[in-house]
């Protein structure tokens, strides 16, 4: 059953385990796989990627199969039904949609003294994706990494994914990679996945930024690569946090809990209300709603680890404690959702009202689902178009601007003991004597 | 004597070296001494800070010597000459008008069926800004990194810099730290100093958000800590590239690529001409100054290892190999920049026409100095108002709304084996049975 918490230290105790569970303690030993992954991919090439993908996914791959091919491509199409198609289609022009919404446009200002300054900004040459696969295919995953890349403008866009059974990569993601943009497909998946884009291969190119969720090797490699190329963030597990009042109706609370549980067995889903009532009755739901859960075995391990109910003296108060942990995913079922924004400091995304379940963003509403986890909303933001951008500072003097600014970078290069940056000034603006 | 270099292919092959500089071997020997210094902090807090400071900075001080006092702020002012203290409000001034123009803003867009979407943005709650120190004083790498933080709204904003000769810290930078609004400054340098900001310790906050340059043991720390907390990138040794026609003055493009060199022994200055006259005239002048340049010793260094001038056919041929290096620094010492600039792909600043050596920038144009090195402008930018913060998506769905893009949603989450996803649409669309 789904933990109901009383005492406010308690909370605090709890949210701070719950904020701190990606750090497992065999992610040590893991590190050195991944160094190995990634400096056998670097020496090796595509011969270590056919060798991975034997060892880690049982697939036995030629050079050939790296890349998916043209008609596999094709015939994905025809192996989609038609309403995921639809739906398929429908989030894609969405999420689309969305991202062009003040996506980073260039700038130039004109001062005094015809000094121009500003902003250029232009996309990465070469982005590459990653998008988990094997058992479970993402077709959202792969819409809500690729289409920020297609509106910054990202010529090419690599995308890895691991081969499940027979080789086959998921017609669903296979038709999602196009319509989003991507304009090449590999077949390869963790760790030796994040090398081939990151150092590139005969068959794989080498790409300046790496996005895209991914299990504990795949973030380990990301993390290491970073410096040589890009990264959009380190993916810990997903977690909601829901701030609901009397008004909640439990059936959805307990679902939209549930919903995120079901991703991982070590999925966050917490409930903060100050109506003990409504604890009871979600703690009740949730027990019902598991019984016949078709992902039991992972569901029930989720809530029963990193599940909690906290009943608070005031929505103010769940605020508070939604502050601390910085959710990835914060619904807000109450009464007047935006009069509670106003206080809230750190969250990936921030679901508002009853209507709003976290799915409806997952999917389909148009802000990306790739969001920052385990705490780092602190900090971090959601993938966005900016994250395939950036920008150059423009700045032009004119020898009159130079001129009148001139002793004072003069004067703070002397400070800085810097005397040629104050030479390059001044032999500027001193008549020259030959 | 600056080497010239004509030939495309060797060009390429020397931008690359050059490129490549950061990466030395005795990195992973340096990974562990930081690796242990995190490590001590962490457990040992104020103490291990006291600890190392003595070891690394050969400075004994107290706990109570960490923390900056509001004495020692006060009297930095009247140790600060006037013309500085002009040129250091001038630039802050200057820094602050740049940095507030197209700051991050949050919106919201109503849309069909009382859909409302948009994106929050907030601050980071605290900051913690590193400026190195010890013999050199960077009251410019202040002003740059604290500036953005305070421009965004930190609340917080915590500064670390390594104390000098009888504990002292600059004047000069105490007093740029004070305009730039930091709240507090510590006395510690180094990885240490990295620790204690992403850890905390009884004296120093722990902070959300590391920026600011440093040796490789600063770096490296904030490679270990990111994800942790955030950081604003790895910075690499400095380095300009200036395109330069026949217009521009061998006396000035030399001077621009001194400024560079004398950074740093591993800072690079590239000069790329179609004039030979030019690039001969270029290397005799860098020859001549650095006869009686006071860093002589290690900007020769520089010049001698990481200097080259690429003679080419073309500004067009420049553009590419510029692209291909993607500098931190880019001078368009050309009578037309602004034509140029519209095919150059990376760059983390631009300096056009030859009224605007790279000191401009520096100092005071407004523009951050902050820029990514190491050819990592192919995917990173100057540090800026946005790095110290973040949104949060906002999605708000009607009960229409949700009735009308359910059927798509569930067929997502059916397509992602996510019942539960399904679910939370259906409960809220399907009229309830009791």
């Amino acid at each position: 059953m789904l933990r109901i918490i009383n005492q406010r230290s308690e909370a605090e105790a709890e949210l701070q385990r719950i904020c701190d569970r990606t750090f497992d303690e065999e992610v040590v030993h893991k590190e050195a796989t991944v160094r190995q992954v990634l400096q056998t991919v670097q020496r090796n090439g595509d011969r270590a990627l056919l060798d991975y993908t034997e060892e880690f996914d049982r697939q036995r791959l030629e050079i050939s199969d790296l890349k998916v091919s043209a008609l596999e491509l094709e015939a994905a199409y025809q192996q989609v039904d038609k309403p995921l198609l639809n739906a398929i289609e429908l989030a894609a022009r969405q999420i689309e949609a969305f991202h062009r919404q003040r996506a980073p446009k260039s700038w130039v200002n004109f001062g005094e003294d015809n000094i121009v300054l500003g902003k250029r900004y232009t996309p990465v040459d070469r982005a590459g994706i990653y998008t988990p696969g094997g058992r479970a295919a993402y077709p959202s995953t792969v819409l809500m990494n690729a289409i920020p890349a297609k509106v910054a403008g990202v010529p090419r866009i690599a995308m890895c994914t691991p081969p499940g059974a027979n080789k086959a990569i998921s017609p669903a993601v296979l038709v999602a990679a196009q319509l989003a943009g991507v304009t090449e497909i590999y077949r390869i998946g963790g760790a030796q996945a994040i090398a081939a884009l990151a150092y590139g291969t005969s068959t794989v190119p080498k790409v300046d930024l790496i996005t895209g969720p991914g299990n504990i090797y795949v973030t380990l490699a990301k993390k290491m690569v970073y410096g040589l190329v890009g990264i959009d963030s380190l993916a810990g597990p997903s977690e909601v946090l829901i701030i609901a009042d009397s008004g909640a109706d439990p059936v959805h609370v307990a679902t939209d809990l549930l919903a995120q549980a079901e991703h991982d067995p070590i999925a966050a889903a917490i409930l903060i209300t100050p109506d003990s009532n409504l604890a009871r009755q979600v703690s009740k739901e949730v027990e019902q709603q598991l019984i016949n859960h078709p992902r039991q075995l992972l569901t029930e391990k989720a809530i029963a680890h990193y599940g909690a109910i906290m009943v608070v003296e005031s929505l103010d108060e769940a605020v508070e404690l939604s502050n601390l942990f910085a959710p990835e995913h914060l619904e807000l079922e109450v009464a007047e959702p935006w009069e509670l924004l106003a206080n809230i400091r750190h969250a990936g995304a921030i679901f508002l009202g009853y209507s709003t379940p976290e799915a409806v963003g997952d999917y389909l509403a148009g802000p990306n689902h790739t969001l920052p986890t385990s705490g780092t909303a602190r900090y971090a933001s959601a993938l966005g178009v900016e994250t395939f951008m950036k920008h150059s500072s423009l700045i032009q003097y004119s020898p009159a601007a130079l001129e009148k600014m001139g002793e004072a970078i003069m004067t703070l290069a002397e400070a800085e003991g810097l005397p040629s940056h104050g030479h390059s000034v001044r032999t500027r603006i001193t008549p020259e004597q030959d």
